[in-house]
């Protein structure tokens, strides 16, 4: 490793270890006015920010950069709306830090209860999307977190003009500049050495491929808030209203192509499958959704092709499903949590038993009864902005927000007490 | 290695991910009454357990292990009592699984909440403690957790029998005996199988030496939920009541010398030295505290070791305490974030302002005014037992008990719901 690259990361990691302690004791109004400043900047720069989008899309274009990665990276106005509503939002949250819950009497006379705090340094390390720099930015200041992030070469110009505007509104707000570090490297070194420094660094939060995410679970000797890949599922069972089920089949492949929460497995219940399928696969065809299906599924759609048991695992990030008639809902809990990804699943039903054991059942982060995937997210959720989806079960699952970037400690408010 | 330990750990790990599916969904009653069956067994086999302890203490004392150790090896009548009492405050507690919480319309409809979910397979590796095997097992199966327990070599007799006792309370329970296994092997490779089959074990919880944590921060590809060690301080204010500062500073320090929670370091305000911690000295020469002091502390007892700089990072565990003379709160807090383990840490005071800085500013999984550090304890803190003490801020933190061995999914309830 470049020596120059080991020592940059060690300095920006001890700067955001100091500069954690000041953010985490930061009070609610200051981290607002930081908050609402990033926004108004931001939205000054519009134009800037979208001359700077339209060079990193040209690249992109240039390098034939796939189509979801081309989705990600894209800016408009409307984004960049969003991006500043989001860090409005962020600021009209409650604050977490210091909220202190469950404080109870105990027999001892003891009172016990906890304060959420910081975590202290976030690591976030991103593809293509510049959104998640004033995201993370937002999540991480509101939460009273340093982070050090590390954006992708395709979004560069795009970042770096986001990142100017968090710049500037923090220090107008009197934060230390060194709350939010941007890596101004595109060396790979720079990652292997930010997911190790574990003296600086308590957590790393990955929004990328499953190539950057791989290389994380292999390599990073600090804990990871992370996804693999979204398999999400949408399963329409014998006792399906129709027009929900065909309404949450389309929405939830065809809203968006390449986000994590689009389907990619369409579960449909045998005794249905006559009546619903086709009405639905002609949503997909009009679409130019391509079909792939189990036997059953191509018995009933002569036209489309067979899904291999590969098809099952795949994250297609693109206009294809798979599609597999099943006997009932054990087949179904049994098909998700075998091929899944932990995700996001969903099913279709007006059976309050049938329900009641889909949500139990399924074993990922998001559970579903008669609603789209495409709601798995933190703004649909009501966090604000999403710092990522967890499909781990270990701190964080689903869409993080600002409860997933605290920890909770304990407090004991005592009158002298002593242990007997 | 040897490639029957590996056979061997892979099929215990394949046995507990194929039983975790049913503890997650056995009902709470069942669970109950599993454990309720567990204590009444302990009790009934008192004089085995007793018996089977007496050797384990004649074979350690015979390899001269140290006193800490013997410690918490020993079982007594008073303890295999409070070991089926816990059992049973254990089954008294609510279930954690299944609860839903926060469940709320989002304004596109769709309602939005939380369930909490157990996490899976939960691998707990001990040292000496024999009633680690019967928190353990309760806390694993109230939580919907099956368990991989690994005990030490020093308690070997006494292990198997309360290993024995839980498999048959499970059994006659009906819930599936691998709910939870006990390794019966002390060969170290187990442990290295361990904590490396990601895809049959969740979570790793020791409870051991440093020794072992060290191992388990190298060698773990699973979380860990660990406290490496702890230094506890207390701090005792320039606006402390005399009476609660010697009472805390002696229970915190001579209740128990080889427990976590017990205080390594005494921190005294240099306004009330002079008057304060020649009658806390009193009370530590009479039990035979030795004393290592900064220079401070020594002019003031001129008779007590001076203290080196590795003092103030020991944790003794043993009748040894460290005392530093500091100016004022700012100098605690600085003190214990920097030489402290986070681990638990108090400070006596009638200062309204000073306590809450203490409360806010100590980044400790445990931080408590006016109460002494005896108390940070899953029982104390209303537990009803715990199964580790975590000083990590990821996923959990201070003393965990059944919250800390589940997770929660999101489920997302709507009416035909899609995303616009």
């Amino acid at each position: 490793m470049d020596i120059d690259i080991k020592t940059y990361m060690r300095h920006i990691g001890q700067s955001a270890r100091a500069a954690a302690r000041d953010i985490a004791r930061a009070d609610t109004l200051t981290k607002n006015r930081a908050l609402d400043v990033i926004a108004n900047i931001l939205l000054d720069k519009r134009s800037a920010l979208l001359s700077a989008n339209a060079t990193d899309m040209e690249r992109a274009r240039a390098q034939q950069l796939d189509g979801a990665l081309l989705d990600r990276l894209a800016l408009n106005e409307k984004s960049i709306d969003a991006m500043a509503e989001g860090l409005r939002q962020i600021a009209a949250l409650p604050d977490p830090v210091g909220e202190i819950s469950d404080l109870k009497f105990r027999p001892s006379g003891i009172q016990v209860g906890k304060m959420r705090v910081p975590l202290g340094v976030i690591g976030i390390i991103y593809e293509a999307r510049p959104n998640v720099t004033a995201d993370a930015a937002g999540l991480c200041l509101k939460s009273g977190n340093a982070a050090i992030l590390r954006g992708g070469s395709e979004a560069m110009e795009s970042n770096q003009v986001i990142a100017s505007c968090v710049q500037e509104g923090i220090k107008e707000a009197g934060l230390p500049a060194e709350c939010i570090q941007v890596i101004n490297t595109t060396d790979r070194a720079a990652v292997g050495e930010l997911i190790t420094m574990r003296d600086f660094v308590d957590v790393i939060v990955p929004r990328g491929g499953k190539g950057l995410i791989e290389r994380l679970i292999a390599e990073s000797r600090i804990p990871v808030i992370k996804h693999l890949h979204g398999v999400c599922h949408v399963y329409i069972d014998g006792e399906a209203a129709p027009d929900k089920a065909i309404r949450i089949a389309d929405n939830a492949k065809t809203s968006r192509y390449g986000t994590c929460n689009t389907a990619e497995t369409l579960l449909m219940a045998e005794s249905v499958a006559h009546t619903l399928l086709p009405p639905i696969a002609a949503i997909y065809r009009k679409k130019g959704v391509e079909m792939r299906g189990c036997a059953q599924a191509q018995r009933i759609l002569p036209d489309i092709l067979a899904a291999s048991e590969e098809d099952w695992f795949t994250e297609y990030l693109a206009p294809i499903i798979s599609i597999r008639v099943i006997p009932d809902i054990d087949a179904a809990i049994a098909h998700i949590n075998h091929y899944g990804s932990r995700h996001t699943d969903a099913i279709v039903t007006e059976n309050y038993t049938v329900a009641r054991r889909f949500l139990r059942e399924v074993d990922s982060s998001s559970v579903m009864v008669n609603a789209s995937t495409r709601f798995a997210d933190g703004f649909e959720y009501g966090l604000g902005a999403e710092i990522g989806i967890s499909t781990d079960k270990i701190h964080a699952r689903g869409p993080v927000g600002l409860e997933g970037l605290t920890s909770q400690k304990w407090i004991v408010l005592g009158d002298g007490h002593i242990r007997g």
